[in-house]
């Protein structure tokens, strides 16, 4: 990264032992040792080094644990019940359950296999994003007298279980490039990376982020009913609005890069379920079918990350039969799931019950917005989670990288917090890039914890320090103390060939 | 409320037993009950009812318990070691400490005993904020050798202890009147209202907000160290710039109506602890002083929840010996703070031990801005918390209440979540005010958990089921189930006498 | 039950609503209303009882749910790779792994499907229990080079996932009849009882336990490697002298009931994996090969019911290749298995992961006996379990039910503490049945509390009062207050035919 | 200890740098590093080493942090409301307190201040034992209309808060003298040794066991209501029996060594509140007064060491007014409390607050015994805790330490559970006797896993890992990997001057 280039260099070589190093290491301090280099007051230097055993200690995951999944998952469109990507009221349901019987949902990744489990990022930097999210269902939902669920009901959807597709048990997590997609941080980030995940059981673990093993907190990205077409009508309305105009009329955050502001409907990599290509049915619906990136009032993809085994979900009903859909499956995920392509996504399944309230929207769900419509579903968090007990938190206040000051927003807040995060955890060894997809699916947590002291919103970012083979919390002695520090291999990386300026920290060379 | 006026009502008179009431109730459904009101398609109606025994179950806590605390603590002025309310790098120490020993620092709560533990809101609706908040400190830091902490270092203050100044065993909540301070939903609610707490051990209840008790996570709200005067410029010119041209030049969040848009220094209500009040060195300092209301780089008003007794802070060091400075106790506090007055506020005590991390700045904060002064604070949060298994978990996104699409707006979101939040609870028998300050002060989480998926942040909030007496999950059966409603009193409450427009919920009574 | 005989008794009909029994019943607390019937002091009567709701709430399960699994699993000889339920070195390996690599096993329920989901318990009063537990395995470990585990070796056994065998969802917990197995409280409950569980993804629930529904602490009970010879003659050597010499040399716990003493090697029921039975090789080994009853120093039946995901299992190695065999799943289970045949028992699957730590028994085993090989295994529990915030603390002390005082013998304590757990939970409509079987297998904890105060060991049982769909805390109020009682149906019943004398509770009709 | 005697030693001198030793240290592995020592086959050799760094980091704490703690606390017969230390209903109240109200107990530690911070475990051996616990109480409970708990009814007693006395935060753990006391592993540790803690807020050090710090999970290890005349006299017939005739009569566990079997009324050293002592009525009592060791019917020192901040007792009551009286408070203990004398001893407040639940003992507690008095307390624990992720677990079966085995006997298996988890933490850098009394104050859990399983019961104790400042798993590499072994200072200790036999593991020195 030349950004941060050195001019003078103290080079380690991790195939040769301490002494044989160029310039041979020392494990004790002594006046007398002879110095291996001189830099100048205010010269930035790089310093290698080898961890704290001289190699005698290696990480339990290596390069060779690139052990590339059998990745033989039909594609959406081979489904034997057809997958969506659109939200769209007339999509025809491809089951029905009754309340409270246990059913089984297995789902696509969200790309429909497009990320594969190989050496390059080239597959996300030419994603064609127009595909995402493919979502399986809709699923009609009835009572035990076959009444379907009704517009004005609540449908609660328990999550019994869930996890990968047996003999699929893989993810990755990736950061877009900037020119196609972006992320939280594209205009830092700018290329499009990747690292895979493997996972043993509950835990997981990347080739290309050594050191850190962490057990899931699994759960759907997406889960959600059919819109009404009225409903649909006012989210095409309000999104057009933003894309077509936010740049002039609305007080967009300066400092979020990811473009563009709203992904309107298009026919282009549109799948409808049961609806054929083609016929004009198709056609109409796709030009009218909100796209799956953000959520919305129908619960959609909430990115949620606690919502896995043992939760419930509320969600409003506004089509005859709720008309459920889920997809999107995150092995785990971070708060904010910050690099887009962010939580360890992959393909599995989930087995869900449902209930039905009647007249549970109204008896519930408070409109906040002009119609009945506005509402948001509600979530009840389970008791089965991994428990950490201590964590390191970052902190983040609304003044931006350049030093300007913005007022309680906490969208900037959270992103200073982050880039604070990844600053720290470089220390010990890691890429910034290793860093951010970490932080994008690990189980850390992202709070806003002060909202109301003008003008600086105070968000944070807890991350529990358990899942790291070294200890990462500040000590009296010099960084790096403890076990080990992380060495290579790295995140895959492609290049970033377009011309948008990114963001440089200015004080981070001084 | 008027706004949610209700033509037909079907009233309870709460002293008489439910045969006794203008409409008799019933305790079965049968066809035969007559009816004892009708209403019409479309008409606002109220249906006021009993809790599920008639009466018979009464809450644990009712007006009789507002026993009135002493409240005998000294004023901020008054104090031995007097208290100051800027940060300033020449405010001088008031004590010095060692490393490694625990020493312990008592506070005043914010407003110096401003607000009272008496039967009305008006000591908050015209408090004079320039007074707050008032610090215990600085405390100069030295090593065992007596070396004090110096620039570039970190200082680690881990709190050993914390709790209420004995005999002072009472803490309030509120929120500020429109025109003089506000808070998040100062649009909403432009009242200021006010509840006290009283403690029975770790747990808190109010008499105000009957129906929950909670153990605190006693934190305090501010610590930090002095700035040095660099940085202090920094804070002034930033702050200056966008209280005076934030309107015109930045893009802030137009749902945010809290002003002023920051708190610029002013000599009016500035205490400099032994600074004496008239002199010259007052004058001057007094002009430069930082307010403490935002937290900032030296940490200050960070209003971190969870910064309990077993945590860690690493701060900056920017003037020798560290001057460390404390206060704003806080019983309990959920994330966001958002009616501002908003946690359990109450005087205190911490008991604190530091080390210091020499030359920790550079080795451990990467500056986030244009000078090296550019950090935050780094906290480490122990395993010593309340445990709460079951969370129901409000969602709001960045469409705010007129229908409109912001940008990846995480304040937007998590206000239309907190709202969400309000209106929900409010249907189990609660004042909306009393939810309002409910969410600022019980121990909720705030999330930020999609900032990614265009154009919609999805912030949640999380609440502890565990905290009330009575069920609060949705349910296939009516609103109310369970064992009890809450009924009166309510909290605390002036009238709003300004004429700022207030926020509607346009869909609320429809 | 005979003992608990009332003369006097107020029937409830539950097919009747509240206002259509004989005793019609009323819910208002006023003195006109009439008496129903009349007792006199000292007189044992029976008042039978509605839910709250008079019928109105009903339970979430029924006997309607009782809908029988399909179980289809193959017997225990019938599998591909056979099965054996002795522990002997020569029990040739059916499977070989390599450390570092996840390895899948599947096991039948520990009585290899003789426990039918039905409706009578005679399968439970009838069974053959030389049979048991039927382990799968030996499985042969060997390092990277293809070095098997050797003697002295340490296996560290992680476990990675686990669950129910796909397509056999359910469960049952037992206890045997007093003639034929017995179990914990024998002298009390002499009957075969029998619940079925069905599970819901991560929940079970019961028809014959209504009220109750958890999330599994999923385990393997039997985990063990091969005994050498030379342990196993040691195992055979200690258990003959208890079995023969018990009841006259050795001080036994006079309290407890269960027979035999110890369960020494029998060919009947004997199955040996690849070994034939017939053979003279299968003769020899059926004749030395020690039962899977307790657990020993090789682990086996140790049912630490916390050895779920993310726990591992330091075996110690006592042949080459370690031999590791497993099976007895439990879906969940109370501490100390009370009922016997106690836990949620099923067949089930674990994802295994071994390392061999070389030399390990001697680094980290001290000998706790006359020989190096008198060691036990180390287990390292995990951070992924169900949370719980709230417990209900039963406590004996070492005083029997004769009032007889024991000197700080915890098992007598531990009784007692579960003999006043059913009597409690008892009262909140539950048959004492429905409680002892319900503490075998819900995730309680049984605590040796104090240990050293003479005369009397205290011990606790600790229930996690979230378990059950009503509020299980001694109230203010009469018993039952809360939102519902448990009705029929009860647990499946044998009547019992033998003739050792029961204990009975002689205060309990006083 | 002679017992483990070396021939050979390498041994180390603490107070020199690695390359000053005697035998120079080496940090590679290479051929050609000469040899410093030689043994010949199973000769026992001892090897001291330094910590991995060479000394260049240490502990936290060491001997001079043993700072003596200012002992000023008055004695017991000098307290302004007079101790007692024996149970008896006629002892009279020293205050009185009304439901609902929160009031403060003070307490001195349980030995009344005998046992001193200074620099030997002198007072630990000589201690007269017939003095303690010293109470505090009896405090009488009345109803809001002063109409006191009657025998019968329940008395819930919610522990609000409690800590340290201030300006006393220091404790101690020790073990008795086997001639005068004992404890649970007497016969392996019959020297009579103290360790001191220090308390920095919720954490507790000790200079005598370096390199663990835990949190507090503070609880008073006695609580009790008064028994009537009744009850008393069945305590004392039940324990004379057990201590005149035990050894003939009863079937006594083999393997517990303490000793007496009871502890009978005594004159000797008894106090009595506010009856004068040499009166008629003091001489009658004092014969007839329970000894408060055991715990009982009546709660009394029952030693849950969960019993901490939010807890409630559900006592009995058997006097008018309940005569609550408590004690023997407990900065932390771990399960079993081993060491006898072990929990962290101290002196403390309590806050709690009482309500009456009349009748509750027959509504809600079932007597398990020939008298309606035979019942035990109910205990609730609440959601404050210290959070532990991950655990060790240690296992023992009821074979005892001569390989002899024992029938389904809790007591036993637990014994060499402990036996395990000494031996095993020794390898660690510690003493046996530093490990035995932190098993029996930190918070480690001690458990019934398996009682049904003929012939071995399993008991398990789990030690949480995070209370080590090393990482205490078994690796894969050599004893000791990781940041730092423990070093001097040890416990402190007597000479054992008796001659009883010790119990010695026949196969640790093979």
């Amino acid at each position: 990264m030349a950004h941060y280039g050195a001019k003078v260099v103290v080079p380690i070589d991790l195939k040769k032992k301490p002494w044989e190093q160029k310039h041979p290491l020392h494990n004790r301090w002594h006046p007398d040792i002879p110095v291996v280099a001189e830099v100048k007051d205010g010269e930035v230097f790089r310093v290698e080094m080898v961890d704290f055993s001289g190699g005698g200690i290696t990480s339990d995951y290596s390069a060779e644990d690139v052990k590339h999944a059998d990745q033989s998952i039909k594609k959406p469109w081979e489904q034997a019940l057809p997958l969506h990507n659109r939200w769209h009221p007339e999509i025809p349901p491809v089951a029905h359950v009754k309340v409270s019987e246990v059913f089984r949902v297995e789902m696509v990744d969200w790309t429909g296999s497009v990320i594969k489990d190989d050496d390059s990022a080239a597959d996300v930097k030419f994603i064609d994003l127009s595909t995402v999210h493919y979502l399986s269902g809709p699923i009609r939902v009835v009572d035990k007298k076959e009444t379907p669920a009704m517009p004005g009901d609540l449908l609660a959807v328990e999550i019994c279980n869930l996890g990968p597709l047996p003999g699929d048990e893989w993810g990755y997590t990736a950061t877009f490039d900037r020119e196609n997609g972006g992320g939280f941080l594209t205009d830092h980030f700018p290329c499009a990376t990747k690292a895979i995940w493997y996972f043993e059981g509950i835990y997981a673990y990347s080739p290309h982020i050594p050191g850190v093993r962490f057990p899931g907190l699994t759960h759907p990205g997406i889960i959600g009913t059919a819109p009404s077409m009225e409903l649909l009508n006012i989210w095409n309305e309000r999104e057009r609005e933003v894309e077509e105009n936010g740049h002039k009329s609305l007080k967009l955050c300066e400092v979020l890069h990811s473009r563009p502001l709203a992904n309107l409907p298009s026919t282009k990599g549109c799948h409808l379920g049961k609806i054929k290509k083609g016929t004009a049915e198709w056609e109409k619906i796709a030009k009218e079918a909100a796209r799956t990136i953000p959520g919305r009032e129908n619960g959609g993809n909430c990115d949620i990350k606690n919502l896995s085994t043992g939760s419930k979900i509320y969600l409003p009903v506004f089509v005859e039969g709720a008309n459920l859909s889920t997809g999107d499956m995150h092995f785990s995920q971070g708060d904010g799931e910050v690099s887009f392509c962010g939580a360890i996504e992959m393909s599995g399944f989930l087995e869900l019950k449902c209930e039905i309230i009647r007249g549970g929207m109204k008896e519930y769900l408070t409109p906040m917005g002009p119609t009945p419509l506005h509402v948001n579903p509600i979530f009840e968090i389970g008791p089965v989670e991994p428990r950490f007990s201590e964590w390191l938190v970052f902190e983040g206040i609304s003044v931006d990288e350049s030093g300007r000051q913005h007022f309680l927003d906490a969208s900037v807040a959270y992103k200073r917090a982050v880039l604070n995060a990844i600053d720290y955890l470089s220390k010990f060894g890691y890429s910034k890039e290793q860093v951010y997809l970490l932080l994008s699916c690990c189980p850390c947590e992202g709070r806003i914890s002060g909202i109301v002291d003008a003008p600086n919103a105070v968000a944070t970012l807890a991350i529990p320090t358990a899942i790291f083979d070294q200890d990462i919390r500040p000590k009296a002695g010099k960084v790096p103390i403890g076990p080990r520090l992380v060495r290579k291999p790295d995140v895959l990386r492609c290049s970033y060939d377009g011309n948008l300026p990114t963001t440089k920290n200015p004080a981070a060379s001084m």
